[in-house]
Parts: C-alpha cells; structure tokens; sequence
C-alpha cells in the first residue's frame, strides 16, 4: 500500500530557493586578496544562478544532461555553478586544477564537457590544453585574468559577467527526477584511468541534511564557515550545499591558500568553523607560530582528507581550534564518518582518544568490514579489515562515458553493491572507525600486517620529526617490512638510532614491527590532494634512488 | 541521465538497524509510578522489535499491509511496536485514546486494523469497543491492567511477553520501496468524519533526518528527552525515529501525565528536554509553583499544538526552561516550522518576538500564503492568508479506505497538490511564520478579519483571567463579532469593563476589534488533544446556554 504523502523529488533548486528567500541575507564571502572581500548574500546567489541558467540554456544552448565543466577556485561565482546547472537540469562537472594536464585532457574528454566555466587566474592552466578537448564549445570567464591567453582558441570565449547580465533573475526550475544526475567528481586515481563518480540530487540532497545534523558539522546561521576544501573536490565536502540549507554564512578564499592570507582572512572575517586538509593547516599552524594572529573566533576545525596527526591536533586545541576528524572519499559523498567523541567520554581521559578515530558513522551509512578471505569482522575495535559501505549519498558504480555502461570493478565494488573503500581499519562497538592504513599501504610482513599510519604518526610525534611517511618494501626473509622516510626540522641532529629507540619507547610500537630501513628526504611527496605519495617513495626506493641506512 | 549512486531506499529499518548498533547503549526510560523506572537499551530495543516482528509474522499471521494498531501510552513496548511493524513491512495505526469511544471504533473499522497491541491500562477503554471492531482477530496486551476485562470476548488475545520471549533476537528486515506505506494516523477532526493519514518510510526517514538538524530540535546522545506528546499523536513528533538517529536517550511518562509525577520524574531522571502541547506544561507551572523541585535540568521544551502564551513562555524563561515553539499538524508528520530566532535577532530586543511566531520553515517544506480570493499573497510580515505547504513529509491526500480511491477534499488540497493548512497567518520575508487564526475561527466583521487567537493572547495576558476562548457570533450589522469567554482566577473581582479596558491599553487590540459580548465560563472546553474546542463555544451561544452581559 502507497503513502497519502506528497511526491516531491529532493532537487537541488528547492536548495536553492529555500536558502535564496528563507536565508536570503546570509553571506557568500569571497577574498580578493586586496581590500575588502567580495560580499555577496545569498539573496543575490539566487538570482545570479538564475541568470547564469538562462544565459547557459538561451546563449550557450545546453540542454538536460550536457556537462558544464567549472575549473574554479573557491567563490561565489563558484557558488552560483554549483547552484545553476543541477537546478536547470545539466550536469556541473568540476575539474581538480591541481591534476596534471594530461588527464586534465582526458577527463574533460571522458565527460564530454561542452562548456568550461573558469576563473581568469586559470587560463594559464586552461589555455595550453583547449587544441585537446574535443568536446568544449564554449569557455566562460570569471575574475581577474589575462584573457589574451585565449585568443586563436578554436572555442566561442565570453565574460561571466557579460553573459548573466540582461537575464531574468528568476527561473522557472523543472521538476526532475530526484536520482537524476547532478555533479560528476574524478578521483585523483593514481593507477590507471580517472573514474566518474555522478552524483544524484537526492544523494547531495541527503548528504546535505546529513551535514546540518547537531552530531554531524551542526552548523547553524551564527556560523561563518571558512571553505578551504577546494569546491573541486568532492563538493566541497557538501558544505555550498548545507549552508544554503541553514543559512550559515560561508568565507571563500579563492586562490588565496597560503598560510599568511589564511591567518588574515580568518582575523578580519572571524569565521567559526573551517574545513581542510591536514597538510593546509599544518602550514598554518607555523604561520601563526611564527607571526601570532587573533583566531580566537575560530572554534571548530573539520579536517578529512588524512588524518589529523595527534601533535597538530594537540596543537590546535591549544590554540583554542577544535579540530574534529572526519572520513570520506569521492565516492562517499564525501561524509562518511565524523568524529563527535559520545557523551559518555567528554571530559574524561577517553575523549582524546575517540577524536582520534576517524569518527562514528551518521545515520544512512552502513559499514561492514572484510577480512583478507572475505570474511566478516566483527566491530570490537580490534579486527582489522577492509572498511564496506552502503548508503543513498555512497557511489555504486563509475560512469562509464557517454552511452557506454557504467563501470563497477570488483576491487571497488562487492557483488552486492557495497563500496570497497580500499581503506583498511577496526570499528568499535559504539560503531568509531580507526583507520590504520589503506590496504594498498599495509606492510605485510610474515603473514601479519603492520599499520604504516601507526608508525608514521609515532615519529610525527618526536620533537626533531617534521614528516614521516612509512612504506613497505620488498624483504626476502618477510616478505614485506617497512621502510621509514623522515623529513627532519632544521637544525635538527636526531641519528636514526634514537628515532627507532622513541619508536620502541613505552610500547608505542610493537618490537617486531619497529623499521630496519632508514633514510632521511627532503619532503614527502604529495598528490594532488595534498596526500602523500607513497606510489613515488616505493618507485625512489626500488630504482635505488634513496640512500638507506640499515640499523 | 540517471547517477551513478546506490539505490538505498530510506527504511525505518535502517534506523532501527543504526540506533541498535551504533547508539544501543542509549535509553528508553519509562516511568512506572512506583520504584524505579525500568531502563532499556536501544541494543534491546532492537532485539525486542526484532522479536515482536517474529511473532507477528509467525504467530498472528501478519502481512504486507496488514495494518497492526496501538492504544498504548508513551513506553518502550510503544518505541517497540513503533519499529518492528513498519521494518517488517505491516502498518503502524497508533490510536488516539482520548477520542470518544465511537470514533475509535469507526477508525479502526476504517482502517481495518487485524491486530491491535494495548497497554493492560487501557482495557477499561477497549474492551467495551471489542464487538464493534469488525476486522480486529487479535489483542496483545502489555504492562499492568486487569485482563479479564477481555474475557468472553471473540479475539484472540496474547500476553506481550509471552507472545514475544522466544523468538530471534534479530529479523531479515525485508527491503521495501520507500514510498510504501509505514503508519498511520487519523485526524481527530472536529467536523466530519476522522481523516488518515498515511507515512511513507520516506516521508518518516526525511522528517527524523529534519529534527535532528541543528536549527530544528537538534540533540545530541548527550541529551534525554522528556517525550510528553503522546506518541499515538502524530508519532509523538518524529521523536522516537529521530533519537534512534543519534542517540538521544528518551525518558517516556507513560500514563503519568498529571503534573505532579512529571515535575517528580525531571526532578529524579534529569532530562535536557521536553516536548509538549501548552496545556500540560500550564498545570506543571502551577505544580512548580505550589511545591517547587529542582528542574535545572531541563533547558529546552518544544512546544506545539498550539501556541504557547506569551506569559507562559516568560514563566518558563524565569525557571531556566526556555521554550520553542514549533507549528505542525497531522498532515505534516508534523514539523512545519521552528521558532529558533535568526542569529542576528539572539540577544536583542527583537529575540523573543521570534519567538513568539511558530518559527522558520527549515529546508524541506514549502510555504504560501492564499488571500480570501485566491491570491498569493507576499512574505511582507503583514499580508495574512490561509498557509499552504508542499513538501516529502506532507499529506497529499487521505486514505479512502481498503480498496478505495484516496480522498482529495478540495477545501484541504489544492489542485496542484499542496496542503491547505486551514491555518491563517502572515509569513516575514525571512520565513518565520505567525499563525494568527485558524481559518474557520477568524471572525469576519465588516469585511476585516479580526484574530480570535490576538484577542485571547491579550485577554490571558491580564492578571486575574486563567483562561480566555474568543469566538466568533453573528451580527446582524458587521456580519460577526467576537464574543470573549473567560475564565477567572479563584477569586479574582474583575468585572468585563475593567478587562475590555485592559485589552484597549496601548492599542493592544484595536478599538473596532474589541468585543461587546461577554461571559464568565467554568472552563474552556478542549478537544482531544488539548486543543480549545470553539466549536462547543460556538454552540451554547447558539443554543442561549451562555449568559452574556453586552458592553
């Protein structure tokens, strides 16, 4: 039997039109690197994505289901994308400019992107690779940039601004079906090709509402949330989306992502809340350590993407920051898991321990993990395997380009539609998920595994240590042992021995999983998320390009 | 272009699955009256839905769409019964107890319940309704009461515990489309016969999702919610479904709903929140001022049904319990709107008129106002209109009956499908909504409207008046006039004039809207849920059962 309640699709316009009218004087902030920011309300969002979904439809001609690509940085013409093209009923496909340009090419290809909107700071970026993108017809530019780059492109150029200008500021939005797609992400793979993840509106709809949740970011309309997770990357971790939702305030610091403009936009806006990578705040940290700043107004610290390591977050609450840990992927919308440690634990000796974890998992993520035969493991914060999930705002399979099938390969996806998160960790009974290592990280050494995290964070926390990064290498008695890279503080005169003897010290590290292998690196190679890239360590290591001390 | 998420249908078995696991150390707490309360973990919730669902299925023969009503009071076989017969796929009917006894019967009847689960407590009510309910073959009995008020009679009936103490712990919660039926509710309507409505798994999945977010109610596991609306009322708010979300404990009265064992039981279990209609929380003022307790505890009450008085909420501010109003209603699953003030308004003089309003529509339910003509009227804070609202948790239509059409009344759907709330009130441009009458007790006079609900507020405001119900009469020159009835405080001396004088006070009311007629009443009638019924008001005028004094 059918309910007698109403049919009405989760659609990213009723987003939009609820945060343009119930939150219409709330902020979209922009930092333009000099003078005062770019104040916007979302009042004006609303109207200016109306006039960017007439000039997209009647000027540019797109039409249901054409990709409109974004190569931006974090701001409100950003913003407006975001809102235009799923309301109008196209899909937004934003681009990861910090990708290298070959599959830069091939994404925009793959996608058959028929418009690039970008910010003019990119061009230089963009410019070198329109002769290879096949599909774009039309490039749209947004802010200060040189457009001379452009000149000679075989693609119809026009100014953002130019081209909303005399449009209607209101829009009659369709109704869609709500599992219709309305965003596409690649993920930064690094083996093999980039894999689409396209997502619904009712998934960015319900993860949405999952952000607003009290236990989850729980934000409201006092806030003024500091976005530096890149609008490229994974929605923004939702949050363009939520904040439309509740009326919360958002500061956008466009390409303005080095520590000392961090320190300053946060003293002059007093955002509330702020969202990153560790990597980002790390560099933050030593800004403000060597140049102090008034942050006082910055309470609340999301961090994903890596884990936080326990000294910067130590670090931050004594800087009055709370950072709260949360996990996610491309393919996860990305909210997976937030670390809120229970009310039983705070202000006990446990609470720093469950902020550790990654967090717990919201209501609409199932988990499950599996072990090396296949086999479920039980959630007691011991048994360790490869982390499944399920749930409306989790990806099921990749697109598989225009008019080809989607692309559900076995190592990412179980036969019964489950995401492999390739992430290798425990969940404690209260349903906290440690992760220790993504399963292409782990050492497996004489038939047990070694967590390169656990080592990793281990040496983080030794005063001289600036990095660490912790990868397996080939071993003829064990198969596999860990290999540990450390990046020293200057002035540091720390010997290898006694970073092994801290390693050992009190426990911390079981003896039999402590490194043989040493060496000491300039820095830890990163991906273009800011990750690091252990892929290039294992390479430097088997083309004997290190130089190893054996202890 | 459909996306490429999983198709993970939202099921009340999912968030009995996460509140189980991931919150099973969270409570129910029932208050029994005696001794202490008895104490149930989610984990053991769920195993007891999980075997309640065995025992239906395998013992009572329950089916898809079987429907399976409760006349049970708030308690953990309630929370129970509220999970176990809509994951299993059958249809929750909670029934109103306060309805007058031929309603009952014609609802179930309606609803063709085959089983209904009662509390022993309330066999004095059900057993007499027994014959006349034509489809009911079986009655489980739970909690204390004398069963052989059911002897004799032609059902089978089964003792709760019994029927559930053998069966499996958990259930292969069958996977439903989310559109499905999942419970049930009638309208006590005052005119007419009683309207059900019908919730999806979706609709209640997305309105639990809605009260925890942090601008609705927004708790958290470190919060117990004193559940006092009835859970047979409108699924006592989402609250059930919503603290299996995150955790929040629930501490249920039971049938202890009279003033002095709820003042006993905040005093002793210390809940951080409340949630109840006006007229409870009035008889526990007076209970805290006759014989005052220690109810720090409880910070924030929700309040709904119907607007609270303002002198009430001030009483309340006074003893730490701040009150929130919220507006809802049957066919809204119920939360329509939220009184939580804009962050701009918090701590100013404007606060407390925010809220005074029923609050903000949160994202999720769209809101219009229609003029006498049909119009559309503005959000200008001054234009009142009857409120209509669209939304996935709103009614489209009621249950016709087994095998029948649903029914659509055009005076409470439009024809493009929103809800017409029979509400009438203005709407500010930032959302909050001020209910200032329901449609039929507006008192037309001389083509204006005048407030039935202004004057009563204004009236009640006054020293020496307990209760005051303004209706509207005819008169022969303005067409209708209001006619104030009151009721005094014990011993109180004010005459009408000195009261009529009161209201025309600093252009409280305004002069043209004062009324002529007056009468001292012993109390004004309610409806069942404890509401003013006017229709009763509106009769003994009719009937010249008042004694009226005209100013």
């Amino acid at each position: 039997m059918l309910s007698t309640m109403q049919d009405v699709p989760l659609l990213i316009s009723r987003i939009l039109t609820h945060g343009s009218t119930i939150h219409g004087s709330s902020q979209v902030i922009t930092w333009t690197g000099e003078g005062d920011p770019q104040r916007r309300s979302f009042a004006e969002i609303g109207a200016r994505a109306a006039r960017l979904a007439h000039a997209l439809r009647d000027d540019l001609g797109v039409r249901d289901d054409d990709r409109v690509a974004t190569l931006m940085w974090n701001n409100a013409e950003h913003v407006e994308a975001y809102y235009a093209i799923p309301a109008m009923g196209a899909i937004l496909h934003t681009l990861n400019l910090r990708l290298p340009p070959e599959q830069l090419v091939w994404i925009v290809n793959h996608a058959a992107d028929r418009v690039v909107i970008a910010n003019g700071s990119l061009l230089p970026l963009l410019a070198p690779l329109l002769p290879h993108l096949k599909s774009v017809e039309h490039v749209v530019v947004s802010g200060p940039g040189d457009r001379s780059l452009l000149e000679g492109a075989a693609v119809q150029v026009h100014e953002y601004e130019d081209l909303i200008a005399d449009k209607p500021e209101s829009y009659d939005w369709p109704e869609l079906d709500e599992r219709q797609a309305a965003a596409m992400c690649y993920t930064s793979g690094t083996t093999g090709d980039p894999k689409g993840v396209i997502y619904s509106h009712r998934s960015i709809y319900l993860h949405s509402m999952q952000v607003n949740m009290t236990q989850s970011m729980g934000l409201t309309d006092g806030d003024t949330s500091l976005v530096v997770v890149p609008q490229f990357h994974v929605n923004a971790w939702g949050l363009p989306h939520a904040m439309f939702m509740t009326g919360v305030n958002v500061l956008m610091p466009d390409r303005f992502l080095q520590p000392a403009p961090l320190a300053e936009m946060i003293e002059s806006e007093r955002p509330t809340h702020a969202a990153a990578v560790p990597t980002i705040w790390q560099g933050l940290l030593a800004e403000l350590t060597a140049k102090p700043r008034d942050v006082s107004s910055l309470t609340q610290v999301t961090i994903g993407g890596s884990a936080c390591p326990p000294a910067l977050m130590k670090a931050f609450d004594a800087l009055g920051m709370r950072v709260c840990h949360a996990w996610g992927m491309t393919e996860t919308s990305p909210l997976g898991t937030i670390a809120r440690p229970p009310a039983h634990a705070v202000g006990t000796d446990e609470e720093f321990g469950y902020r550790l974890t990654q967090g717990r998992f919201p209501a609409g993520v199932e988990a499950r993990l599996t072990g090396p035969g296949g086999e479920r493991l039980p959630w007691d914060g011991e048994s360790a395997g490869e982390l499944e999930v399920r749930g409306p705002w989790i990806a099921g399979a990749y697109y598989g380009g225009q008019g080809a099938e989607v692309l559900r390969p076995a190592d990412k996806f179980s036969e019964d539609g489950w995401l492999k998160t390739g992430d290798v960790g425990t969940i404690s009974a209260d349903g906290f998920l440690t992760l220790t290592d993504r399963a292409k990280d782990v050492i497996k050494s004489g038939g047990e595994w070694i967590s390169s995290v656990d080592l990793e964070n281990a040496l983080m926390a030794h005063p001289e240590v600036a990095e660490a990064a912790v990868v397996a290498v080939p071993d003829d008695k064990w198969g596999e042992r860990p290999l540990a890279t450390v990046v020293l503080k200057e002035g540091s005169g720390a010997d290898f021995a006694s970073l092994r003897a801290f390693l050992a010290e009190e426990g911390k590290i079981a003896k039999w999983q402590l490194p043989e292998r040493w060496t000491i690196i300039e820095s830890v190679p990163k991906t273009s998320v800011g990750k690091f890239d252990k892929k290039v360590l294992r390479r430097q290591y088997a083309a004997g390009e290190l130089d190893i001390t054996q202890l």
